[in-house]
């Protein structure tokens, strides 16, 4: 009777995909990359293939029950329909639909920042708390809300969306299309994007030679490497970009008035090196009282 | 046995003062200047003074029960205490007991923007609706947030400040302390520090005129006058403030996913004049799908 279910977190950059018994025992897991550019359906077959391979490395003989899945940008949890996700390039996906058709088991579908907000508030750093904010800094920006204990999701389960609020009006323009959005300053892709343009400046070159001298293999990584090395143009990329975030953290603490921010995804796993602007930013702009009833958490995972 | 309540709202310029019977209806109205400048005691005794007038105009036989009080700032409702309070000076005032030691009847405080938002829930323009956001625009710029059909009021009852999230890094000082929030931008503090500006640099005629020629007399509400008049100028004072409200309420959008975002304050009588670039900026930055489930409604009273 080893029946099991399997939990997928769909991102720009990777698939990862982890299997686990009823009560809640993680048995494989496996990590592929997106390959968004290819498309819709190539994305789906890639999703189906970590789902086999996490059965197959699992080798349990019970039934798969259900898949949960965790994806970008603002989506319907009942339709099961993502509306915008800038980093796949997709707009009004069935993806709930077209999952249970290519693996005929029920997929429960959420927003992937939701997803981790409950679990930092269930399990992790917000335990115990009554508000919490989740915040992902990685290819994108996400967040997640917990109010009084439930997680809200607004009017149209599209609440969260920190990653899209405006912190530099005329500022360099985000997939969404807007202009200025924290996203396009404080991710990994705008923190590669600046890199890249310091290169074409002629500058950048400690993290260019990470990169093998390509410009064009230059990501946020490389510059979280370099700046780990000492690289001190790749410090200041990182330095640039928790000011842009603490700008955006102060403004949820105010609008807000978190218990606890919790703070996860790939790009804080550099967060040693800018935490402490983070903090410095967040407690300049941010009211008094604000800034002491919140406490600013790294995630459980760093995932 | 006509026993009544009175509520006082205490604003930057403002204090306006009702009684009303305890079935809620209006018996007597007052409003006079703040002077905030005199200090913490004389803004005590001109809040005390205008609720014995309300006392002496309505004429009644009973008790006064109780005072409400909406007060502007982050502020505790136990304690009673006004942390910050920037339009009238005030830090850490306890003004909860200040008010009861004069008036001799408990008073209930909270912050006015909360108070607001939860009238146009329950009676006004959010009436049925499931997630509320409320943005008063006056001498500063407030707001309150219903989730879930509750008022929603934070870790240390300070949420709800969304004229203090940050929309120009390098902006204006803010009276907060930090640079660029949206109250430095598109309060009514705002309109007339620029107005003045203008004047400065030897434009805003049409503004100064109807300031009797004296620059130190110009206000918001002077900037309203001449704006109405079709001063072209006084005009665009206005249209750059409701840009950056835009900025501010797509934030809110993108970040809350409300079903109705209602907006309040004396700046708000204006709006016919900024209605349209208000909804545009709005609809320019938020997410398609969360600028299709909020509606922007005008507030009941508009005040």
């Amino acid at each position: 009777m080893d029946d099991f279910i399997v939990g997928v977190d769909l991102g720009g950059t990777k698939i990862y995909t982890v299997l686990a018994t009823l009560d809640g025992k993680a048995q494989a897991e496996v990590e592929v990359p997106t390959y968004a550019a290819e498309g819709y359906e190539q994305v789906l077959g890639r999703i189906a293939g970590t789902v086999d391979k996490v059965k197959r490395l699992a080798g349990l003989s019970g039934r798969l029950l259900r898949v949960g899945l965790g994806a970008p940008g603002p989506l319907d949890i009942e339709k099961g329909v993502v509306y915008v996700a800038p980093n796949l390039g997709w707009r009004d996906v069935p993806l709930k639909a077209s999952l249970e058709a290519l693996l005929g088991v029920p997929v429960f579908l959420d927003n992937d920042a939701n997803l981790a907000a409950w679990g930092e508030f269930v399990y992790g750093a917000g335990k115990g708390m009554r508000n919490l904010v989740y915040i992902t800094v990685s290819t994108g920006i996400g967040g997640g809300l917990v109010f009084g204990g439930r997680l809200y999701r607004g009017a149209g389960y599209g609440a969260g969306e920190i990653g899209h609020i405006t912190v530099l009006p005329d500022g360099p323009r985000c997939h969404c299309g807007n202009r200025g959005c924290l996203e396009a300053l404080a991710s990994g892709t705008a923190v590669a994007r600046e890199a890249k343009e310091l290169i074409a400046r002629g500058g950048g070159q400690g993290i260019l030679a990470l990169a093998g001298g390509a410009v064009e293999a230059v990501t946020a990584k490389t510059v979280g490497l370099a700046a780990a090395q000492g690289d001190a143009e790749a410090r200041e990329l990182f330095v640039n970009a928790a000011r842009w975030l603490g700008i955006g953290v102060a403004a949820v603490l105010n609008l807000l008035n978190p218990e606890v921010v919790v703070l996860g995804g790939g790009m804080m796993r550099s967060a040693a090196l800018f935490w402490e602007t983070l903090q410095d930013e967040v407690k300049r702009r941010a009211f008094p009282s604000a800034w002491k009833a919140a406490r600013l958490m790294p995630g459980v995972s760093w995932k």
